[in-house]
C-alpha cells in the first residue's frame, strides 16, 4: 500500500520530518510518500495561505505519477480536503479530522493545542464543519509560530506543555490532540506533563487511512465528492 | 465610492451579468468595477473549483491596480471569503451571506434554491460556519447547471420556481433566495409564483458593502483576519 | 425615503439621541422621524418594562398619521419587533438584530457590552431567537444603568471600555457591538482602546433599513408575520 | 392554596373553560380563580395580540387585590411570563412550558398540536428559548381557530386528530401537546386515536405550580427576574 | 398513591434518608416506600458501578411484590431510567431531571453542585440525553466523595456551598440543583449563602411523580419505551 | 495483539458471526477472541435489555484471565463501553461509534440501517452523547428483528436494502452504516443496490482498536474513565 502524505506548506524540511512521523507508525508494506506543493508559503499560519495551500495540495496530488492508495492531508486546520476528494478515487484523510475522531475514543473531551492565536478559529471551524466540534474542549495557541518549532524547539515545548496543562485543568480535557503537522516531536513531553493521551493528527491520519483501504472502503460519489463535471477550465493544472 | 464585485467563474458573459446586476441597486455615485479570474472553472460547481475559484478570487483583486473601497465575492456557497478579508483593508461581503442575512429579515425562516444537487452540501458548509443556518428552512437544488441558466432560460425559470413552490409550501420557508450568481433575472418570476419575497445575493452584497464603506465600518484586523505574516511565498502572485 | 426611529423608552432626551444617531448615517434623501412612545418606563431594563415597550412602540408606530418606508425599533435587547412585522407592510429592523449581523460581516465573533447585568439574558434571548448567537463570544453589562449613561458619561466610558477590552482579550472577540440605544458617543472610545470595529446598532439599523427599501423587500406576509386577522378587540388602540 | 389562572384573550368562556379544566386536576384545598385580561384580542393568534396579552395578563394580575400563591398564564406559545415573573415573588407557570417539561417525562419526543398554521412559529420560538425544543419532534397546526374550537367542535376533534396521528406516525412523536388553552376537552379524543400520553398545558401547569409552592419554591430574584427597578412609569398600570 | 424511591447504591442508611426526604414532601395519602438494590456498590460514583446500579434498581423493583403508583430512581446522574420505563406501566421519574425541570421553572440558567469530578460528565451527559442542558449554566464537583456526605458533614458544607456561590457568581446561575441523593440537608446552609433557590432533586421526583399520576399520565408505550419483547432471557431476573 | 470482541446478546451463533466478521479484515498477528455474555437476552433490542448486555459484557470481560491489547463491544446502540473503559487500562471500542466516525470521513453525511423501530432512539441517542450525531442524515429501522437477520435472511435484505435506498434518495445520506451487529454479510447487497460505501460496525471497531493499539494510545485515566474507587461492593463480579 503506497500513501501520500502531503505537506501543505513549501518547507522540505518539515515535509520530511512529517514524512518520518508518518513511517514511525505505517505498518509493514506500507509505503509512505511524502510531497512537497510546488507553490505556496513556507508555513500556513491564515487563510490566505491555507486557500492556497488547498490548491497547491491539489496539485502536487495531480502531479504525483506513480499509483497510490490513500492520500494524508498534513497541515492542521487547513482548506482542501473536500477538493482531494472530488478529485480522487481512494481515500483521503486530514490530519485534523484524523486526531479529533482519535482523540474521541480516548475521552471524554479533547483540547487541540496549536502554534498561533490566528490559528485558533481556523481550526475550530473545521472542526464544525466536520462535525467533530461537540466534544472539543477547546483550541489553545502556544504563540509559537509554525517555523518557530523547528527554529526553538525548548521555547516551543515549554509554550505547548504549559497550554496542554491548562486545556486540561481548566477546560477539563482528558486528551490533547497536537494542532500542527510539526509537532510530533513533543508527543512524549505533553504526555509526562499532563498525564493524559496525546495524539499527533500525521499517526492519526496513517493508520486511518491504513484502515479505510484494509477495509475496501473510500469516498462515496453519489452527491457532494462526485468528481468534477466536464468542462473548460483555465490554468488548471496550474502552470500547464 | 468603488465597489469590486468578483465573479468566481472565467466565462465572462456571466461577470456582465453580474455587473449590471450590481448596478441595478448601487447607490448614485457607487461605481461597480465586475472582474472575472484569469484562472478556474468556466462554472464553479464543486470543492475542487471553488478552491480554485477562491485563489483566483484573490488574484483578480491582488492585480486590480486602482483604489477601491469594498468587494464582493459573487459566488454562491465558495469558498474564499476569508482570504480576502486577511489580503484586503476594505469590507468584503460574500454574497451567500448577504443573502442569508437579509432575507432573515424579513422572515422567520428562508430557504437557498440553487442549481445542481452537488451544490447544496457546498451552501449548507458555509451557511453553517457563517453562523446563519439556525433559520435556514432548506437548501434546495432545482437541477439547472450554472451555464445551463443561461442557455436554458426557460426551463431554469420552471424548475426553480417549482422548488422555491416547495420550500415555502413543504419547508415552511417565508423567504427565498436565489443561490447563483446568475439567477438575478429570476427575482420577479419567484416571487410572483411564491408571494414570498426573493433575495439575490448580488444586490444584497452592494448595498451591505456601500452600508459598511457609510459606517466607516471593516473588517477586524485583531485576530482572525489579520494581515498575512511576512514570509517566504513561491509562486504568489500566481503567474508571477 | 422616510424611516421612523422609535425609541423604548419615554425619556425624550433619549429619543433625540437616537434621532441624531440615526440621522448621522442616514443617506442623502432620507428623513428620519424619532418617536416616543406615549407610555411605559422612562428606562426599559428588564421584561416587564419591556413588554410595556413592545405595546408603547406598537401604538407610537400606529398613531403615526404620516407615510413612511421603514422601521427601527431603537431598544436593545427588547421584546416587540414581530409585531411591529405583522401590523405594517414596510420593513421593520431590530437595533439587536442588526448590529449583530452588521457584527458578522466583520469579525470571526462578536461581543455586545450592554448596562446593567440584568439586560444580558434579555440579549441573549434575542439573538437565540434571531438566530444570530451562535457567532456571539459574549455579551457583557457594565453594571451602569441606562440613564447613567447620559448623567455619568465618564464613567460610563471606563466602565464600558473595560468590558469590551475584556471581551476581546479574554472571549476572543473581534467586533464589538454597543448594546444600548444610548451609547452611541461611545463608538470613538471604544475603537481606540480596544483596536477593533464598533458597531452601533441604531446605525446599522438604519443602513440596513435604507438598504432593504432600495431593494423593494419587505416582510413576508406568507406565515409568521401575516397581518393579524379581523377580530374583535378590546382597548386596543390603548387609550382609545 | 390559591392559583390564578390567567386566560390570554378576553373570552370570558374561555376564561370559566380554563379554570374549569384547571380546577378538574388541582389537589383537594386549592382554589382556583380564573383571569380575564381586560384588554386585548377576543383570541391571541400572532405577535401583536400576544404581545398585547402579555401586558393584558401583567395588568389583570396587578388589579387582583387578593392574596394567591402561584400564576398560571393560560396561553400556549404567548409572550409574557417573564414579565410577571420579574412582577411577582410566587412561582409563574407557563402552559407551554409546563406541557413540554411534563411530556419529557412519558415519551423520547413529543408533538404539539396547536391551532392555526401562524401559531406555529410562535410556539416554536417559545420552546426554543426555554431550553425545551431538543425533543419537540414536530409542532404541528390543525387549521382550526382558537374560537372554532368552541364554535365547531366535530370539525376541529378530526382536524387535531388528523395532526396528531401525523405527528406519532411521521415526526416519531411519542407524546402529543395539546397547544392551546382551550383544547382540554379534546384529550380523549386524541388519546384514544393515538394511542399515546395527551398532555393538557393548563392542567399540567396546575399541578407544577401546586407541586413548587408545596416544595417552597419559587422564582429566582437575583438576576434575570429580579423586581423592576424603582423608575418613573408613564401610563402604567394601564388606564390608571 | 403508593411512590417507590429507589436507591442507587447499596447503603441503606441512604436509602433511609432518601425515604425521609421523599416524605418531606409528599402528599398526605401517598405512601413512600424506600428500596435498596440487593447488589452493586455502597456508592455510586462512576459508569461501571452505575449501569450496575442500573440492573440494580431495575431487580429491585421487579422484586417487589406490592402494587405501586409510580417509581423515583433516586441517583444523580446515573444510568437505567429508560429501562425502568420499559418494564413499568407506571410513571418513572429520574432525580437528575426533575431537579433541572424543576429549576427551569425558577430562573433563566441553573447549575449543578454534585460530589467528585468524575460524576460531572456522568451528569452532563444525563441532561444532554435528556434535552436539559441549554440552560445549565454549569455542572460542578464540591470534591466530596457520597458517602463523605454522611461522615463530614461540617466539610461537605462548606466545600459545597463554596461551589453554588461560584456557579452563580461566575456561571450565573439563578438556581442551584444539588446533585446527589444524599445532600438533601444541605438545601437551607446553600439557599442562604447564595440567596438563589436550591433543588433537591428526590422532592422535586416525589412531587412530580406525584402530579403525574393525578393527571392520569404515564410513559407512552408506542416505540422507546414499548415493553420488552417476549424472548429467552438468560440469567434474568438476577440470581433467578 | 490480541483483541476481544465482545457479543451482548446470548446467543453464540451470532458471536461466531461477529468474530469471524472480525477476523476477516483484522490484520496478520492480530488474534480475535469472540466472547458471549454468561447472561442477558438472546436480542438485544431495548434499553432493558441493553442495560443488561452492559452489565453481562463488563462481566465476560472480567472473566476472561488472558491478556489481551484492546477490547470491541460489539452492540449497536448499546449502554455500556463507558464502564468497559473505566475497568480497563486497554482502549475499547463500541461499533455504533466506530461505524459513524469510519462513515464521516467517506461523505458529508451518513445514515444508519439498523433492526427495530424502537431501536431507533438508542442509537440516536449512543450518537448524541459521542458527539457524532451532526453529520448522521437520519437512523432508519427496517423492521426486522435482530433474529430474524438470521432466520429470514432474504427478506431481511429486502427490507435493510429499501431503507437503505430511501436513507440515500430522500435523507441525502452518502454512506450507509450498517446498525446491528448481525448485518455483515449484508454489505454487499446495500453497496451494489445505493452505489454508495457501507460500513460495518465490528470490521470498523477492529481496525480502529488495532490503530489505537499500534499508536499506543489508550483511555485517558484522568477524568471519565479514571478506574472505579476502591470500595464496599455487594454481588460484583456478578454470581461470585
Amino acid at each position: 500500500m503506497r500513501i501520500l502524505v502531503v505537506n501543505v506548506n513549501t518547507t522540505t524540511s518539515m515535509t520530511e520530518a512529517i514524512g518520518e512521523q508518518a513511517r514511525s507508525v505505517a505498518a509493514p508494506g506500507t509505503e509512505v510518500v511524502a510531497l512537497t506543493p510546488r507553490f505556496g508559503a513556507e508555513s500556513v499560519e491564515g487563510n490566505l495561505e491555507s486557500y492556497l495551500a488547498a490548491v497547491g495540495v491539489m496539485d502536487a496530488v495531480a502531479r504525483y505519477d506513480q499509483p497510490f492508495d490513500a492520500v494524508v492531508q498534513a497541515g492542521y486546520g487547513e482548506h482542501g480536503r473536500e477538493g482531494l476528494q472530488e478529485m480522487l478515487d481512494v481515500p483521503v484523510v486530514d490530519i485534523t479530522e484524523a486526531a479529533a475522531s482519535t482523540a474521541m475514543y480516548l475521552g471524554h473531551r479533547y483540547s487541540v493545542v496549536t502554534t498561533l492565536d490566528r490559528a485558533v478559529p481556523l481550526i475550530e471551524d473545521r472542526l464544525l464543519l466536520a462535525g467533530l466540534s461537540q466534544r472539543c474542549a477547546s483550541v489553545r495557541a502556544s504563540g509559537m509560530a509554525v517555523l518557530e518549532l523547528e527554529s526553538e524547539p525548548e521555547r516551543a515545548v515549554a509554550a505547548i506543555v504549559d497550554q496542554a496543562e491548562r486545556a486540561v485543568r481548566e477546560d477539563h480535557a482528558e486528551v490533547i490532540c497536537l494542532g500542527c503537522g510539526g509537532m510530533a516531536d513533543l508527543e512524549e513531553a505533553v504526555r509526562e506533563r499532563t498525564g493524559v493521551p496525546v495524539v499527533d493528527g500525521v499517526r492519526a491520519a496513517v493508520v486511518t487511512a491504513e484502515a479505510l483501504v484494509r477495509m475496501g472502503l473510500s469516498t462515496s460519489k453519489v452527491r457532494t465528492y462526485a468528481p468534477p463535471r466536464p468542462k473548460r477550465m483555465t490554468g488548471w493544472p496550474l502552470g500547464g
